[in-house]
């Protein structure tokens, strides 16, 4: 049985710890209903608050059903659920990107807002490794760096993800042995969409070709993230170095910045971007403009989209 | 026409200069024959020294034919040909591995054989862009971390890769305008091999899955040999900062080696193992292992195979 296993995970990597409270991301899919009887059981264990939270997309008509499934399952379980619908949310951002990236936002604004009302310490999220093993085909097709292929973290920020200790077939296998049930999302099987048609079509290939392709590519995705927050540590640590703060803004100072080797000054430069809250679209084009302005001598502003970088007697700062 | 994009990616890696003399690996297949016809064709640009080397393995019968059929060609072609069999190297060292392992050993041996003999600045080898990619997922069925997946260089050591920049149909699309003949290995087509699956499967399924994934697979590619490059200099200089030499020996200061980043230790320890010439298979667990020694404040020597590590008034070396 796979409980003691994800259990362990959870212990070693510190996800949930005694009196917590902790916000379950609850679609009514095999993965999230798996995830909910996973953390019933687990409350045995260690005593902490469970409220489960459901957005309605209101993509297609059955999605009503699938906020009526949760309401039913939770009431059944005892666990508090807060449900919402896209159209019922205050959302003030710009909605940007593909209808998967949209849904993802409002998403995670909505899980927020629950995590803020009871003042949670994580919000739950049942991705497996399956998952995993799409979003990683998706950045690779995708011409991803190695923070790209790092693909999603065990722990960021809030969000928690006990289940990449878990494949699909596990999950499967226990709801059906246990007779629990969910709700299955038709869209899952249109090829249409690139990450179904990596499910579908790929990763069954792959693992035709080599047994141990999954177990193996888990591996190096691993690799990936050690080797990813190995260089964000050392951006961050270099940043701090040839910085300036003065009233919260970072300074750069170009010299020293310059002096570092040019792979780890794209790195620096993508932090102190981060830090300064600019709204922009990462691009190695956008990183590779930034670079060439503060190598040239003579021009003191260079101006993007809404904001721009300014040079002024060695330091640069951003507006 | 390629050949114009080949001598570009050529001038911009100064892969081939004036004057230089380069042997080519010929095995007789497509990718070598036409890497043939496009250094006579660079000839006429650059002025160097071309000599082809032929090994013929003696795997199977039509192995004979193929060493004939190099023959023919440069004789037409007017090229200095050095031809050997497996059985005919004066080999002295033990060779391990798969087959295909063995054969890339005995070849770097001969290339290096014919290499010294004409004193050559470099040995042309005819990977192309789909080796590249089958290279990668070999790697990452493997479980590779950022080195692994860094793939093939264009340049490494005396090897240079001119092809690494033409994909497998165009090459096949060039020998077929020009009636240029070579030979097919037929176990190519045998897909006991994981390598022909992945070419014969995967690669197809991929491409189909999404139209511009080799392109970008190959971006990642690059973005893993810029990470790797990094990386690999970082562990250097690092290796020079907390070393002394004595005798052409390198002691690593231990106090120093273990205030590092445990990331860039593994690293770090690689180098150290590769300066010393350690007859060792390189493993997560072998790094890790020594790594605990020298945490070890007690055990002042560690016994590996053939080798060990000795401490002594807080250095480390290896005898």
């Amino acid at each position: 049985m796979s409980f003691g296993k994800i259990e362990k995970f959870i212990i070693s990597n510190e996800l949930i710890k005694p009196h917590m409270t902790i916000i379950l991301g609850l679609s009514g899919g095999p993965d999230s209903v798996y995830l909910l009887h996973f953390l019933r059981w687990l409350q045995k264990k260690i005593s902490f608050n469970l409220v489960a939270a459901h957005l309605d997309h209101e993509w297609r008509k059955s999605s009503k059903e699938d906020a009526l499934f949760c309401e039913t399952l939770c009431k059944n379980l005892n666990i508090p659920l807060e449900s919402s619908t896209i159209s019922q949310l205050n959302i003030s951002f710009k909605k940007s990107g593909s209808k998967e990236d949209i849904a993802r936002q409002c998403r995670r604004f909505f899980f927020e807002e629950i995590r803020k009302k009871y003042d949670a310490n994580a919000i739950a999220l049942a991705h497996n490794q399956d998952d995993q093993l799409e979003t990683f085909f998706i950045r690779l097709m995708r011409g991803a760096t190695v923070t790209g292929l790092a693909c999603m973290r065990i722990k960021q920020g809030y969000y928690i993800r006990p289940l990449l200790s878990v494949s699909k077939k596990e999950i499967l296998a226990y709801l059906a042995r246990k007779k629990f049930e969910y709700v299955i999302d038709p869209t899952n099987i249109n090829t249409a969409f690139l990450r179904n048609r990596i499910r579908l079509e790929l990763l069954p290939l792959l693992q035709k070709v080599d047994q141990r392709a999954e177990t193996n590519m888990l591996k190096t995705i691993n690799a990936m993230q050690e080797t990813d927050d190995f260089l964000k540590k050392l951006a961050l640590t270099t940043l701090e170095e040839i910085c300036t703060e003065k009233e919260g803004k970072k300074y750069l100072t170009i010299k020293q910045f310059l002096s570092n080797d040019p792979f780890l000054q794209r790195r620096v430069l993508l932090e102190w971007l981060y830090q300064n809250h600019v709204s922009f679209t990462i691009s190695t084009a956008l990183i590779d403009e930034i670079i060439r302005f503060l190598n040239n001598k003579k021009s003191t502003t260079h101006q993007f989209d809404n904001w721009q970088i300014k040079k002024h007697k060695g330091l640069a700062h951003i507006l």
